[in-house]
């Protein structure tokens, strides 16, 4: 309850604060058996940590992930898996301003209110600099997703949006998630949003974005009837990353303004007799399973809330103040949001799969019934 | 994990399907010595009852809930509470083309997929009729956020779009959610969106739509911090409703085209100098806890998928089939969609109270720190 | 947490008090396609049920079980499984004494300082009744353990001593169990008991027992490994029975009291090369999994509290009182109990079964390693 | 449910092999504000290490742990605690027979059959070394318990019977557990046994032991009342402890060989007017819940099973092997168990009493009702 777990058959805890000695993630449940090394982490963490680009922080960590237990010869054990992560670049530095104010739209308030002392440095525990964690533990998911049946089940997230500015689904094109800052499947507009945060940045301002993440390869029937749906724990997942104020599965908030029979995904049975939906208004679930259809979520994360121009807020002591945030901030914290969200994506399928398991749910096509039956 | 409970110390477990014997709760974690009968649940059962206006299915049901545990002469005992509902119109009829058709939209398919055999009679275990027991425990949760200090807490919900009509928000009446059949708090859209579900009705269509829930008089530092944060919560919570599709928290997916200057929540000290937002982008919550400003969110629901007009499909022997679904159904599902999320949002806020009470965090505004701390 | 429910992957949560309309209990995560009515159920409850023998309380219960959810058409259908037992012998009686008198060895005074109020009627909440639904669940989670793989396992259940009296070993015939009063597997001892229980009877006194519960063909490598140990679950499962006061695994406390060499289980191979252990001091569990050996719990039970010797008590006024308990007493509740601990131990092992079934772990003896490994 | 975490409000997961680079333990919801430094956490890890005294394994290992996170200028902020203690002594050795044997009484056969591999070097994840963090949870636990109201609990525990050997309860005295090599109570005892240890050793053999653990200054009312019973959670918390048999409530064993008139425990006022017992039969805990006596519970711990006497078992090729095994083994490991059954007591009150804060229930005795009410 207190927090800091997430997940069912396939958990992880995370602890560590922004500016102490490490940060770290334990993820219990991962079965026996499997290859992993910290080679199977690091590339994921690369493609969160902080520097890549003028578009993200700027503080320099290595982001080195070490694997502490678990793993014996390569492979995993049953048991828990340990992960650390040193925190290097622990600036030293004046945080008397943050010390003290509440700054706008960050936890500094509501910390404060509900522990009556916070680790305030660089964010202390409400830091995103949590979310490395997720990805070392979203990366072991997708090891889960990739070895056991019915693998491979394959992740993927990109921004689709950015400050306001959207982009033509029809140049869609996931190798161009790889080629720019910002994730975009889409070249052009990756182009001309970095233009507009450019703008954003030198005006002292920041921007909001949409990120979406699909899995391909998901067979029919994981999740949970009624409470446990695998929608449910999507939105709760993604709901967690920090800045996140939207999730929608499918066509979302718009499926909401279509009407039933635009918004019917028919069925036909496909050359091999398998059955096959010809739309996916559902994103893939529905009744809160999956559908085998490919399941799609999109997230929506707020403007970062440091930035340059001032804001009125009050300090810890009830005094009016004005807050600039100065420093190392992503002028867009959605973009770096991407890894995290495919994690978490991840981490829910992953754990789906396990209990999918012990529900005896079949992981291939049920053959169908017989008319005698 | 079974997927048929929610929630961590306020938890409840429902069970039954539509066409059985009856319906049933069990609700736990329910502090002792609260004032309750039969007569604090029903008035909300009532509102989500089927029968009520031409919007709405015409299935009759008196819906009469009986608190069978947990009660004694008048107070909670701190026992499980076990709330029956008997299944009255279970009207015979040949469920023939149901029981062996994949309804498009519905978990037929997905629930054949993954148990194999399913309760085809109303839906079984997937129909709506499940959300009666949310809204009888979310009465439950009710008596906790009256009860309990700080008292109250007000939870109240509106439909704020009809199959893609909104309303004007100046024209916002909270008394006018109970006058008309929408529970639309703007009299005037209501009678245009009477207009055009009459005539989607007419046409074999059905709409979708948007609920938003607000509540009121939610002390600051709710929530916990990194997983099981109040906003991840109440996305799980409304997700779980049949056909929600969205979720989002305070200016949710408009936050993100906004820029960060412009999503600034900023505080000052009211006249007792007690601290106050000037706005609430964030729907009252920040870091996953709450700030003492209303807690806003809103859900998506996809348009009802039984419809009159034709739809391709499969059935369980892989043959093609056109289903057409005739009989007693909402033409929009989102209606009656809004006590049950007024219900789900005062389960988490009554569960996130009680996490309170175990976190020792203070209910009413903390004390601001002296300068000698 | 609010103590109600019990289990992981198979998970029940019971309600009702001892003189309320109805006890009741639901059991999620049943597999569907399991075959289940209320015949298998039935006979469980007949032997837990009052008034069998003049060693158990007259209290006339039908205990007549139904199945109001998550069974169609005789097979479990992955939904929850509602069971119901209406109370028949609510006795109008005079409940002025035991409703302010805190009677010893009952739970009255901590009820009352936990809750303030209690329902006293024949022990509300902790009254023993709640056991019926313990045993309804547990034969549910018999047919998992009949029906899945490895089955069968077979669970069954002993009164090894009562009042301090003990049986003989050399002349244990599990089918002795059902010919006595007592559960007892010696029928000379079960003599030999019903004479002591006579005499305590008579002189208005009551006498405690011990239980033994054996469960045949569990595969090795159930369990886990730290913290929900197999004998850990055991152990808490056992100790919420009603008056229970100790557990043990295979030798138990003799065991502390044995050496190394004597309390070493040695192993080799059987005829067929299977691994084969040629003692069973362990009561078939090593480091939290079982070992493919009977697994053997026994567990003590305090005499009834509930006795016609007056005992000197205070009452909720915090007045000095004498208490005498009359009416329709368990002589020896352990006799009762035996079918009850049978219960819990089906429950923990179908969810250690469901278990190894998200983790993967083979439920038939894994084939030796080669040496080229 | 994968086994590596304990606790409910407070809750910790541990993780890390013996031989691995460290072992770690993430504790949960410690509420914030709390004085915690790892000097409060030293003292115990250094009671239970190894190496203090001919009677216990002489692997040396400095057991000194390091806080990362989780405490911020000597408090708690309620953010998860992070510990770490670095592996010292991992003498390289040949690890060629353990790797393949099954070492009879140990997990080796039940590892190698659920997981199909396991990490051999010194046992592993189910070496007793994991309890090092169990020590490390329980002295925050103690902090909790001697912070906050009604503070102070005092977890204390004492070594009872060694190789069959008791002690004169008559002598108790508590000042000597720490003056002796055996955490025994009674000097004279600690001598006799010390003596018979000794033999034991010379003939390659070991002792089990028992394990008495009390809690003082339990207030009446903590644990939950049917599944979360405090009995039952200690009993799941105190098996989770290697080599542990048995568990015991109170008089345990004994009570179901006692009549009910000889074991009530009857009430009287004290001069105060509160509630107070003439006996403790039932260990302080009724009907689940504790009763504001002393909290007594007893543990069995077999003997060692790596003794020098050869014993037959198989190898992961299923050939007969005989084992013995060398090296640096506690001849009873009872001795060490002390420290860890004091943790486990201490967390398992830690949890029930921050569970009784979100339920309400009074810490103090409840005043007596009135005649009015």
């Amino acid at each position: 309850m207190a927090g800091n777990s997430f997940g069912t058959l396939f958990r992880f805890t995370t602890f560590g604060e922004s500016h102490g000695p490490q940060i770290g993630c334990v993820v219990d449940g991962v079965p026996a058996g499997l290859s992993l090394s910290e080679a199977d982490i690091q590339p994921d963490l690369d493609r969160r940590k902080p520097g890549t680009s003028k578009y993200v922080t700027q503080r320099r960590e290595g982001d080195e992930v070490s694997i502490v237990s678990g793993v014996f010869e390569g492979r995993t054990t049953g048991s828990p898996i340990g992960l650390i992560i040193h925190n290097g670049d622990q600036r030293s530095k004046d945080y008397g301003e943050i010390r003290d104010q509440f700054r706008p739209g960050h936890a500094d308030f509501t910390y404060w209110q509900k522990y009556g002392l916070r680790d305030y440095r660089g964010g202390g525990r409400s830091s995103a600099r949590e979310t490395a964690m997720r990805v070392a533990a979203g990366a072991i998911a997708e090891v889960i997703l990739r070895e056991l049946p019915p693998s491979p089940i394959i992740v993927r997230g990109a921004l689709v949006a950015m400050g306001g500015h959207g982009l033509d689904r029809g140049a869609w094109d996931w190798d161009q998630v790889a080629e720019n800052a910002f994730f975009c499947p889409d070249a052009k507009a990756a182009t001309a949003w970095a233009e507009a945060l450019d703008q954003l940045r030198k005006d002292g301002n920041s921007a909001g974005g949409v990120i979406e993440v699909v899995a391909d390869g998901v067979p029919a029937g994981l999740g949970q009837p009624i409470y446990d749906k695998l929608d449910s724990d999507i939105a709760a997942a993604l709901m967690t990353i920090n800045a996140a104020k939207g999730v929608e599965i499918g066509d979302g908030f718009t499926a909401a303004a279509l009407n039933g029979v635009g918004n019917a995904d028919e069925m036909e049975a496909d050359t091999n007799g398998l059955p096959r939906f010809t739309s996916n208004h559902a994103g893939g679930i529905l009744g809160g399973l999956s559908t085998g259809q490919p399941v799609v979520a999109r997230l929506a994360i707020k403007p970062t809330s440091s930035i340059l121009t001032p804001r009125r807020s009050l300090n810890r002591f009830g005094e009016a103040v004005e807050v600039v945030t100065k420093g190392r901030h992503d002028p867009c914290v959605a973009i770096r949001g991407v890894p995290v969200a495919e994690a978490m994506m991840a981490i829910v399928l992953a754990d789906h799969l396990l209990q999918a398991r012990a529900d005896g749910t079949p992981l291939t096509p049920r053959p169908w019934d017989t008319k005698e039956d």
